[in-house]
């Protein structure tokens, strides 16, 4: 029975092409592995298939009895479910190393980079495997995708080197076109409900015993979202009520500008000069530069709530 | 400040190699790095250390305010103490994936080898950097020790692959009669109290609710014990006493010969005769092609046991 080679719940494009390449490698490498997905392709991964060729991977949600290997995770609350009751046979990724165990030793390439395809590419090189033009199509895109078209506070020099590879063996010209064309479909947003739109990309955090939630739309141009939001930050105001929120931030991300419109729905809206130091006008905030909502949004909010 | 790297309690020949080596090619990359140890040299590797001129590594076991690279082991239980008041950057090991997580991404090469020295031959390669003649010796040492000279259950083509290309670098001719002499002073009793040669390597099982302890002593002869055999036994009886145990079972394994003779302190040596399909006569039972008490010996006991 073929291994399986999965990336994390709700799949990114990282998630889906790293286990399209990592299986095409073990395949390589006399190990019968074939990529599969914890769920439906989001519009940037379909964008991404279609542009090489390649379909959708099969959805599977269950470890049990498989063979597996792990890719752009190690959290057991973002793997399969039954994963005890399936067998790990290796882990690629680039994310913190979380509290998965195994019985056996195991194979695991982990590196502090923007993407795990480019810990793959570097996994290609060390056993000397060709990749073919399509997977290194898919593989760039991933990088482009993960570092923000390399503008990431998470991109690292190895990760432009790899896209960069990777860009030539695909034929990709201009990487930053590529970058912004997957980012239109990532940030579409005609046709979808506002609810979906905030939730698309959204996490809660407990702030010195608030509840605080912190949503985040990346787009190519702020232009794009002026027509909705109004309607936006309606929403936002209503979460807040339904969920018993302390405050809602919700990041405009302008990936171009590279800074970010910060949205404020709060008891307290002061917090967020005292989280950035720039006093809020109306509803929202402009902070320059600010892009990543790990390291450079919770930190200083965290800091605020504190204080 | 530097970096130190450091492998497990009880440090075996792997631990302290693994950390001279990593730490010599961390400093290659640009990143400041010195091999500790989180106790003594055990006389295999003062040997191999003093072969290849060598000093033993700083005795280093808290982990406050450290940033700290793990070799050969993952697992808290294993590591320094106050692990989480030190920063982890790197793991390089091929045991079990164990319960050590991170709050930020780290570099992690784990493969499911015979030896971490096997693993850092690899990042050598990957990284084009050259391995002085001294350090090859000792990572060579490392896999002769690891996997007892190639015969062990857990040695790979990559470990033998890996030992005959540093053995070239270092210069060394004949690998075998290396391991022989690497094994004669492992396996040295003369003046050695008889209840350290019993603890030297002891563990303890709980096996359907019996108390049973199995030691193992690998020699390179099995006559070299002849001389202490009875003395032996008579220590095992009174540890059996001591400890309340339902058996003790201590493994005189010959390398060699590839075969273990069982001193068997048992309520029952029944279970022996279940585990094995052999009869013990007297005090102890040859069971040929037994070296590895993980795999070979263990689940068998515990089948018995449960039996």
């Amino acid at each position: 029975m073929a291994a399986i080679v999965v990336g994390h719940k709700n799949p990114d494009t990282d998630s889906i092409t790293a286990a399209i390449s990592l299986a095409y490698l073990k395949s390589k490498l006399g190990v019968e592995a074939k990529p599969v997905a914890q769920g439906e392709l989001n519009p940037e991964s379909k964008f991404v298939l279609d542009k090489f060729g390649f379909s959708a991977p099969e959805i599977v949600t269950d470890a049990t009895d498989q063979k597996i290997f792990l890719v752009d995770h190690s959290d057991k609350s973002q793997s399969l479910d039954n994963l005890e009751k399936g067998e790990i046979l290796g882990i690629v990724d680039h994310h913190k190393l979380g509290d998965i165990t195994t019985p056996n030793p195991i194979e695991i390439w982990v590196w502090p980079v923007g993407c795990t395809c480019t810990v793959l590419k570097g996994m290609y090189d060390f056993y000397g495997v060709e990749i073919p033009k399509e997977i290194a199509g898919i593989m760039c895109c991933a990088i482009l995708s993960d570092t923000v078209i390399f503008k990431s506070a998470t991109c690292t020099p190895q990760d432009v080197e790899a896209a960069e590879a990777l860009a030539k063996i695909a034929g990709i010209d201009d990487l930053k076109a590529l970058g912004l064309e997957m980012f239109k479909v990532k940030s579409a947003i005609e046709g979808t409900p506002i609810r979906d739109l905030v939730y698309r990309d959204y996490k809660d955090f407990d702030m010195s015993g608030n509840k605080v939630g912190i949503g985040q739309l990346e787009v190519v141009d702020l232009s794009l979202v002026e027509p909705i939001k109004d309607e936006l930050y309606s929403e936002l105001q209503k979460i807040k009520e339904e969920g018993g929120y302390h405050s809602i931030f919700f990041m405009l991300t302008d990936i171009m500008k590279e800074g970010t419109e910060l949205l404020i729905v709060s008891d307290n809206p002061a917090v967020v000069e005292v989280a950035w130091g720039v006093k809020p006008e109306g509803r929202s905030v402009w902070l320059p530069g600010v892009m990543s909502r790990k390291k450079q949004v919770v930190p200083n909010l965290e800091k605020a709530f504190a204080g």
